[in-house]
């Protein structure tokens, strides 16, 4: 059996792609393409847990993500990893299930992500809205500056950009000349360059997919992530989306990364936040 | 072997106590005191937790709370309860541990509450604030109403109002005599009625102790929580805090709760999100 969305012509399908192997058990082929700086994007890695969730809850109908909690463990690589996956409580419309990702390293499993989630179909909520934070006003698309145009030097560590269709906000993206705004923002026009459609374990990938809000601050390097939930709120519609990351309390060694996603007719599709640790400075 | 803050004269300490039964497996009673409508309060459950991963941690040099995120999953009840404590990571400055809640219902053991989190040590963290979000302001202390004296039939349902020394913002209170101001905020000061001090445990409590923002909405009722992720970002001073509630998307049957919390000397010490469900229209 499949993962739902293996097989397809996208890189993200071919990236999430799993294979049962057990009840509740998936095999995983991480993809080097999906590597920042030392490790895999935790989006990514998101996306590929989130993968294994829903192909465990797609006969019962609880498909989609709603929310997604992980607490990341160890450096995640590229190669062979599994996802286990166990009910906690499957009644009705929701599902809460925990899952974790775990890699064989020298001979020993390993856990990397340990994450608690609860999966429904947003197709079968309310389409009521009461309130809707609005999306943030970006420059024309043609104003903004293409993460794929980044420096050979940024490409070759990030090999992740080359699969982003990300437009920044040049507002905020002074960072990469050397001249962070310091308004601890970073912000920009989404979509995956295959156009590969958004869908709700695509948003999983989405809410980490721009680069750390602490370039925005002067503090470049590694952030690495403790946890981060995410909150699917509808099924996106196809098109550009627009992604605000925000940090408001950098103190105690570590900050928080809030994200808004709206999809292309400006709804509120996805939001996460973040704690991570500051990067430390270069020696 | 205690909670570590068990025996004190303090209701919190009494009502969070905790005792070891065996290898990370921890007893509890809960107090009615701390019910709210039906079911008890999320936020003292999750402060029970936290003693109780406390209590497993403090040997090992990690006993305050970092990131703490609860999946609700069946109504909770005064009376016994278990707590057990996995312990996931613990290298270094920080733990990562798996939590579940569970009562005996009719004979069969049922989980509560599973949570996932991180702790750590705040005195060990780095003392440089890079920047804050500043505290709401509040009008002062006199200008503000009790939630003690609220009407009788409302304490009758929510005797916990009675250990909560809450002075709320009269701008976002209206609904109180029903006419709420419909900006998705509840706000005010906040203390232990029995001037408990708050600590990183208490914060757990402190997050979910408002009512819900949804009354501000003109929406009574309970709003069962799916998802709750708190951050604690550092120690509290003693004193009154300061406590925000907000919601910015009410779609799709769901709202999310950001709540911040502010020490006495106006320094963010703990934030949170929830993902809730739309309280049911009475009918």
């Amino acid at each position: 059996m499949g993962g739902g969305l293996a097989g397809t012509e996208y890189e993200l399908d071919r990236g999430i792609a799993v294979t049962a192997i057990g009840p509740g058990e998936y095999a995983a082929e991480l993809d080097a393409g999906w590597v920042v700086g030392g490790g895999l994007n935790g989006g990514y890695l998101l996306a590929v847990i989130g993968n294994a969730i829903r192909t465990e809850l797609l006969e019962s109908g609880q498909p989609d993500p709603v929310s997604v909690s992980a607490y990341y463990l160890t450096p995640t690589v590229p190669g062979p990893a599994v996802v286990r996956v166990r009910r906690i409580r499957s009644g009705g419309a929701r599902a809460t299930v925990a899952a974790t990702l775990t890699q064989v390293q020298d001979g020993v499993e390993c856990e990397r992500i340990t994450v608690l989630a609860v999966f429904g179909d947003l197709d079968r909520m309310p389409a009521e809205i009461e309130r809707e934070l609005p999306p943030v006003v970006l420059p024309p698309l043609e104003q903004c500056l293409e993460s794929r145009d980044a420096p050979e030097e940024v490409r070759r560590i990030a090999p992740l950009l080359e699969r982003f269709g990300t437009r920044l906000d040049p507002a905020y993206a002074g960072w990469a000349i050397g001249e962070p705004s310091r308004s601890g923002i970073i912000q920009g026009w989404f979509r995956l360059v295959d156009d590969r459609p958004l869908d709700p374990v695509a948003l999983l990938l989405v809410v980490d997919a721009l680069p750390p809000v602490t370039f925005d601050l002067g503090l470049p390097g590694w952030a690495p992530t403790l946890e981060l939930t995410v909150h699917v709120r509808r099924r996106p519609a196809p098109g550009w989306a627009i992604v605000r990351h925000a940090t408001r309390t950098v103190a105690g060694g570590h900050f928080e990364e809030d994200c808004e996603v709206w999809d292309s007719e400006g709804h509120l599709v996805a939001q996460s936040r973040q704690l991570a640790l500051l990067p430390r400075p270069p020696r």
